[in-house]
């Protein structure tokens, strides 16, 4: 293998269309392949036995903003509808530097140690091909990327949160319709993805350091409501004795909140993803979860919310898009904003008035 | 003064018109007083005058749905605006039980007894004629609602949120005008009013009862992350202990939380509004808020991002209603999800479909 040809691989494996190209002696029937351009019935085929070459094509197709593409993508989640829903999805966040990727990676081997086919997603709307995302640095999963059992994808670039949620959420059911039975999805515990990335899991697990102080400001107001479970990561050495500290105060702040509409009351747990240490307990965990929300019947039943939610979010986005990103809009709005700055008008007067402008 | 008359100035001192016509004997001298119908022009210089009668008045109007009266609450608003805002604006919630009315009546009595006048209003959504509403029963609040400096207005009825929250909005301008320095807002620890409350006042103050366990269930979550202080109410007798150590609880717990945008840190405290004892306290530590929120620019930041937020929550409400209202739109809506319910569609595939049959 040249250097050429294998900085090629490395670079395709963190994008789309990864596993055709990994095996660099294979580019000329890759080449073949593409112009072949398989049909949409072929590609639901080939996602349905697992094969992830058909699986990346067919997310690229939904990340693509080519509507042609959008057209088939659309069709082929269609095909695999019926092979969908078969998984337990988590979603895990926490801030840059509290070890998402050490833990996905020895949170991921140890799934698929133990027979699980795991898809690892990621949402960073603010991710884009300059910028680079989370995920984007592989090196740091070095052993689940090379995992048969484990299919890794980067977030899907764009600026709006929406549209990368739709794309994320799309994603899974693909992952699922392949075979994937646990899907992880990772965002930043900064910013609006965690809500997101929130309503589209069966659980929510956010990871935290010890020593709550600095660390702490950058996650966002809300997100520790959210949470199924927190596990307090690098609970090793001279750590230990500040973590199990911090959980003891975590699960006292946890236990002052009302009961979730799950009936689940979150955990805390220590783990060390470096070390490999609570990492199972974490997955028995999340396992007592999912019978329990199955038993209560809440696991279904936020399912369908969420796609409820997920329905009435996009017609509401687009919505007041449409009409703000209306020309006279635009104009007439910063005109009321000032009208109210100088205490001039009132919001709801403003409003109507704004309103009266388009119907 | 008769029992008679004074019966009537209870009612009046309560509100709108409904006290205008609960006292017989006066009713023919209201008779005259409507067919008198003051001008815009004279509510507006009565109002600013501090007179009750004019502000109930103008208030009555502000929750009519009749339009030509919302055309004149429109007018007196704006000939009011230049003398609004100089007051304190005070969100208080708490689940029923405990002790809202009491600490209101306290804290409020407290609060005319240094010399400001306080306006009493209440946001809940659910209340209407039939059902009664928070702050329905004014004989809890028999001190205050006799004083001559505070004004207590119930909650304006009304099944949506929105409609009642831009009520209440409009009449904190217009009780602000009259002269009213200290604006109380009492709602209910449940559902989604506090949000809107948050939305409108100054400074979020949430009522708890010590012996944290059943009655936090009620409390809606990301309520305690709103508040800028925690009151623990009924810290007195064989309750003190508890409360002292539920104080230290909470303290522990809003120390977990992230700082708010106002760098203040919030507070817990004890209070006895049944013995009056902490109230003044409660007091100080919120003018300690305002000198802290006015020197670092934030008191009045927020009160301009909270009208900005409540002309574009205002638009959206209404470009919502306006879609999901329309007929066709309601019959294709129960079509969609029962495909979604059924597996045969996605979430986003549904919403472009609806979103394209109303443009």
């Amino acid at each position: 293998m040249t250097k050429k040809s294998k900085s090629s691989a490395l670079h395709n494996i963190e994008g789309v269309s990864q596993s055709e190209i990994t095996n660099a002696s294979s580019i000329t029937k890759i080449q073949q392949k593409r112009k072949a351009k398989p049909s949409t019935q072929e590609l639901i085929a080939q996602i349905l036995k697992g094969n992830i070459t058909a699986l990346s094509r067919a997310i690229t197709l939904i990340e693509s903003s080519n509507s042609k593409h959008l057209q088939q993508a659309s069709d082929i989640i269609k095909g695999c509808l019926q092979h969908t829903n078969a998984s337990v999805r988590i979603g895990i966040t926490g801030v840059p530097g509290v070890g998402k990727s050490t833990f996905i990676e020895a949170f991921g081997m140890h799934l698929t140690s133990i027979g699980k086919k795991v898809a690892v997603l990621a949402v960073d709307p603010s991710s884009s091909l300059s910028k680079g995302s989370i995920l984007g640095d592989k090196t740091r999963m070095e052993d689940l990327v090379k995992n048969e059992n484990a299919f890794i994808r980067p977030s899907p670039s764009g600026t709006s949160l929406g549209g990368v949620a739709r794309k994320t959420r799309e994603t899974i059911m693909l992952c699922e319709a392949a075979g994937f039975d646990t899907i992880l999805i990772e965002t930043v515990g900064v910013g609006q993805s965690e809500t997101a990335v929130h309503s589209m899991v069966d659980f929510f697990l956010l990871l935290k350091l010890a020593g709550a102080g600095d660390e702490l400001q950058g996650i966002k107001r809300g997100i520790i409501e959210m949470a199924d479970a927190i596990a307090i990561n690098k609970a090793d050495g001279d750590n230990l004795k500040a973590a199990k500290l911090a959980k003891v105060e975590f699960n006292r702040a946890l236990h002052l909140y009302p009961l979730k509409d799950s009936e689940w009351q979150p955990k805390v747990m220590l783990c060390s993803a470096l070390k490999h240490e609570g990492i199972e307990d974490i997955w028995v965990m999340i396992q007592s979860y999912v019978a329990h929300s199955k038993a209560n019947h809440y696991f279904d039943y936020n399912r369908k919310e969420q796609s409820k939610f997920w329905l009435i979010q996009t017609i509401e986005d687009r919505l007041k898009s449409r009409f703000f990103n209306h020309p006279e809009i635009k104009e007439a709005l910063k005109t009321q904003l000032q009208l109210i700055e100088d205490g001039k008008t009132t919001p709801f007067v403003a409003a109507e008035y704004l309103l009266s402008l388009k119907n």
